[in-house]
């Protein structure tokens, strides 16, 4: 298939609830990345964390195979270092290939959950 | 009226939850891809599916008639195959004409629903 | 201030639900067009409305004055039709200034709210 | 980091519910305006708050050092006038150098929250 999106995205909301609810790793509270990988290539991706009041932390390492998509949970990212809880940061996304980001959120703090979502913003 | 939009498009996220606490077929718990089509031609409109560790599967065929929109729930695409539930994807439109993309999500896993909404990606 | 946005936009999500259990008019189910004008002349804004089964309704007419905001609710629009409830539809504004439109929902059919927003797709 | 983004930017939906349920700050009913500014200049950015039915207030200032994010809550801002609350407002972000806008709210006015997120427009 032909590829489709950008090569660097943008992320400025980010932030894993230090609580949840719900029964892991469902409705367990997560914010996640999902990437899309329309073509014919291996997508390798790295994303940079940046924070409030310290230097970015990363890169982190995430391969897309060809014609596949990857939801990147940031709760699960530990290498360099893990994503802190109950702190603000933003993401910067960077590919060798186009993708497409999206960024989602789901909180389960409250016996309720709640979502969110959006297209990330997509630069050149 | 003129049409509005782009002939190909992208939505990273994806996920049909397996279980709903809500009536259906209102509170089922769905995803669905919005599609707009302004202009005096119909929209012949192929889906196709991504998902982590399969490849694609599909085209889904959805004919969207001039001046019409087709709010169209993942959930009951069946041909050529069901969507998984509980699984990651994501999906690609193609569209002969310009149409407008919008990704919507009703979770009723809960008691309580959650909701999420976003443009697609418009790509060329 | 200069004028910010493009003069066509297109929302393809679009259902208000006919029942509500929160006290009208804040906790009322409702479907939101926020038009920002942030230039110095008055924006005259048309809307139609799309539907999967018939003919497009409006134009409904609204003005948006120089550097003010308009949170247009669906539910209150009712020249030259009321908006049908438990209907999916998608929207076309259409401006003669440079206006922005973003598109929110509060859905409040179970005891506790669900909210989505997004930008609107931004045509030429 | 190469900077990312535009230097203008638009959200059109705004309003600060001026109830709550949820332990303040964490799940008190908040409006964000996440900025991020990957570049290696600090970003001065400027935010404008349009009304309904008067004239915009502001220039409220923030400084987002480079390689940094600031999550800025609308109910923090004081200087040169508090954010009313219960009332529909918009934002106009301009900043001496590019960043990336995004949009959230958390609304606990009931006892579960309910969240929303959208990337802002990019203006140029």
């Amino acid at each position: 298939m032909r590829s489709i999106g950008h090569t660097r995205w943008a992320i400025a909301e980010g932030h894993i609830p230090g609580t949840s609810t719900g029964p892991a790793p469902d409705l367990e509270s997560h914010e996640t990345a999902c990437l899309l990988n329309a073509g014919d290539q291996d997508a390798n991706v790295t994303i940079t964390l940046l924070f409030s009041d310290r230097e970015p932390a990363g890169p982190y390492q995430v391969v897309v195979p060809a014609r596949r998509t990857a939801h990147v949970r940031f709760n699960d990212l530990t290498d360099p270092e893990p994503v802190p809880r109950d702190t603000d940061y933003a993401s910067v996304l960077e590919s060798d290939v186009p993708i497409v980001v999206q960024h989602s959120r789901l909180d389960s703090r409250q016996a309720e959950l709640a979502l969110l979502s959006t297209m990330a913003f997509a630069a050149d």
